[in-house]
């Protein structure tokens, strides 16, 4: 493990002075490499997918780690969608020209070496390495066990690309899953050969990874996200966006969570609402006064407010006005997206500055919190911590900066 | 302290909302205090250079510790220097509209609650406590025992101010300095209640912070930094940097500690280099190289390369060219601020850009490494990590950001 901290910062070194044309033609070759294995990345896919069975996984979990012609395409497209995106390194973020004439830049660059600890889904080995490349970042791979025969079969074709390009077959280190303690040596940071930490996977990976690691950490921890009907919404624009924001899919970290309806319009918006929902096959938790309109209404317990269900269940309670809502969400939330649907701008306009969030929308859909919803191309998570990253993690999101200035002389006084 | 932890947090939600004229209202209010407590404030500073001077601290420990009427003049003068800033919160970085009509915007907020973990300076108390303020967030300061006095009559003051412009006296608190376990629990977040710990102070402080802190540090460890004169500098311009970067004064974080001088001018531009530090009162420890224009150059060994002086001593070393001054910097730099002299803009482009520093310069001083000389006005310190904050860390990198999104009622597809 120390061998391939040393080697990936070295790789570093080269990467973050590789021009454009270099790393794009790396990318290139990865998703010509991708289509031109998949008879070998989908042998050992079906490897293991069988070692998997044999084991007893359920069906969910073997879908997470399956996959089949159409989706190696989809990661050779995926790696063409990174190569894509405009080169985050060298840009010049900020100028300005000092009173002695110097001229101070500050200009983007890359984070180093950046380690990625995952779980069943194999493509991410080559959505995170692409990412990393693109951005002027080695990356250091640490996937689940479970894939690591479609693993190692993606990063070879990655390695073929990084070899047609002549960068370091070290940008993008694959770690073996037998070595139990490769965990936990990166998340001490390797000797100072990872800059950052991201965990891919479920909360009990990343709850570990924010526990445990000695670097920073960009992570997602959970999505608790809300969406407040207001009594200045309209209920047409309403069932819209509560339908789309829950229903659309569950399992991603903006589907809602909790739905709040002011009390002030609860009488005409609540009972379409909660009946819309039900009808669309969600199951309800509510308090007293969402229990009121529908006898289907289960009742919430405590837990259901801070509850990331990422299924078709939503809590729903019924609050005094914004400022109640702004409460509630600050109190039960994770900080990670929620939306008000108001035709009124100053309550919007309260919203949007008090809810303390790193995506808050006025009336749009929480479905909307994705990196290339907002037109960053791919990304490799939504951060909900304060530094750094926040909200969806792109390739800009992976570049730090530094400050280059330029004088004819200058000394200080 | 799990108390002043839970205090800091709600302060910190008030303070996110306060506009500009609150927040300057409380710091012209707080220098006032300062100014019509000088009394108090130096009454107090004199007994803990009395306690200090008893405890045989030397000359160099109690002049940091030493206030007088002109170095309380200028807490309160740097105070209404921070309130003239310009309120970096709400400002919005960066602003798009995506294809479906949704407007995104990047809007600034603070960081939260903020931890500062200082020595003996006194005035720190009062630096940080108002640039934490005007950025929005609330502060929790542990000064070091020796000032325990000078910092409770400075706070005082604070305190003052913030009543005076109704925030709550919790968003800038003084930790006890008899409380022995405070730092230690500071830097395990106080259950959430801090989001960053910024250092300040010796490098044995900014090693345990860094050490032992669970929440993001920005830490300023080393400036281990360098000029370099290359073949096709001027030596007139040479003498004029180099000179001005090690000795306008010795003891700051942007002071030139080692001086690397091509091969290829080295017959003319070396002697003259070094006869000037030498004359200006600087010792040289020197390679055979150095060593060899003159009698007085003491030999450097290996530990001399990396170390950081904050004296009148400069390592000094003949090297072949850009190239094998950059592979220098790599290995035994800090990443902090380094130089090139040059007339030659290829090399000095590619200085500026392999030298992966936080702050790199073409023909200007090191001594610039300074919040205040990039235009931010003060600074809380110079931060070497790569994440979030790196350089000076002025206001604006004591806020993140969050996105704004407004919407008509779109839904994701």
């Amino acid at each position: 493990m120390a061998e391939i901290g040393r080697r990936a910062r070295a790789a570093a070194q080269v990467l973050a002075q590789a021009p454009a044309t270099q790393k794009d033609r790396a990318l290139a070759a990865m998703a010509a490499a991708v289509r031109a294995q998949k008879a070998a990345i989908l042998a050992a896919n079906a490897e293991d997918i069988a070692e998997a069975r044999a084991s007893g996984a359920d069906n969910a979990f073997v879908d997470r780690l399956s996959l089949n012609e159409a989706r190696v395409e989809g990661i050779a497209a995926g790696i063409e969608a990174v190569q894509a995106l405009k080169d985050p390194v060298g840009g010049v973020m900020d100028a300005w020209t000092r009173p002695n004439g110097m001229r101070i830049e500050r200009v983007r660059v890359p984070l180093g070496v950046i380690g990625i600890i995952y779980e069943s889904r194999p493509n991410v080995t080559a959505d995170a390495g692409a990412l990393c490349l693109k951005s002027g970042n080695a990356a250091i791979l640490r996937g689940g066990s479970d894939s690591s025969r479609s693993s190692r079969a993606i990063h070879a074709a990655l390695t073929q690309g990084l070899r047609a390009a002549d960068l370091p077959e070290a940008s993008i280190s694959l770690v073996p899953t037998r070595d139990r303690a490769a965990v936990g040596q990166m998340l001490g940071g390797l000797d100072g050969n990872i800059d950052v930490i991201v965990p891919r996977g479920g909360k009990s990976l990343v709850a570990r990874v924010q526990a445990e690691a000695r670097v920073p950490v960009f992570a997602h921890l959970e999505g608790v996200v809300h969406v407040y009907v207001d009594k200045a919404a309209s209920l047409d624009m309403a069932k819209t966006i509560v339908l789309n924001a829950k229903m659309r899919r569950t399992g991603v970290c903006g589907a809602a969570e909790t739905l709040l309806v002011d009390r002030a319009c609860a009488s005409t918006h609540l009972k379409p609402l909660i009946e819309m929902l039900i009808e669309a096959g969600c199951e309800i938790r509510g308090d007293k006064a969402v229990q009121a309109v529908d006898a289907r209404v289960k009742a919430a317990s405590e837990e259901d407010w801070s509850t990331e269900y990422l299924d078709a269940i939503i809590a729903a309670k019924v609050v005094d006005g914004v400022d109640a809502a702004i409460a509630h969400i600050e109190r039960y939330g994770s900080h990670h997206t929620d939306a008000i649907i108001t035709d009124d701008q100053a309550t919007a306009d309260k919203f949007l500055t008090q809810v303390d969030s790193a995506i808050v929308l006025h009336n749009a859909s929480t479905q909307f919190a994705d990196g290339g919803e907002f037109g960053f191309g791919a990304e490799i998570g939504i951060a909900t911590g304060r530094l750094h990253a926040r909200g969806p993690v792109g390739v800009e999101q992976l570049t730090t900066f530094k400050y280059r200035i330029r004088g004819s002389g200058q000394i200080r006084p």
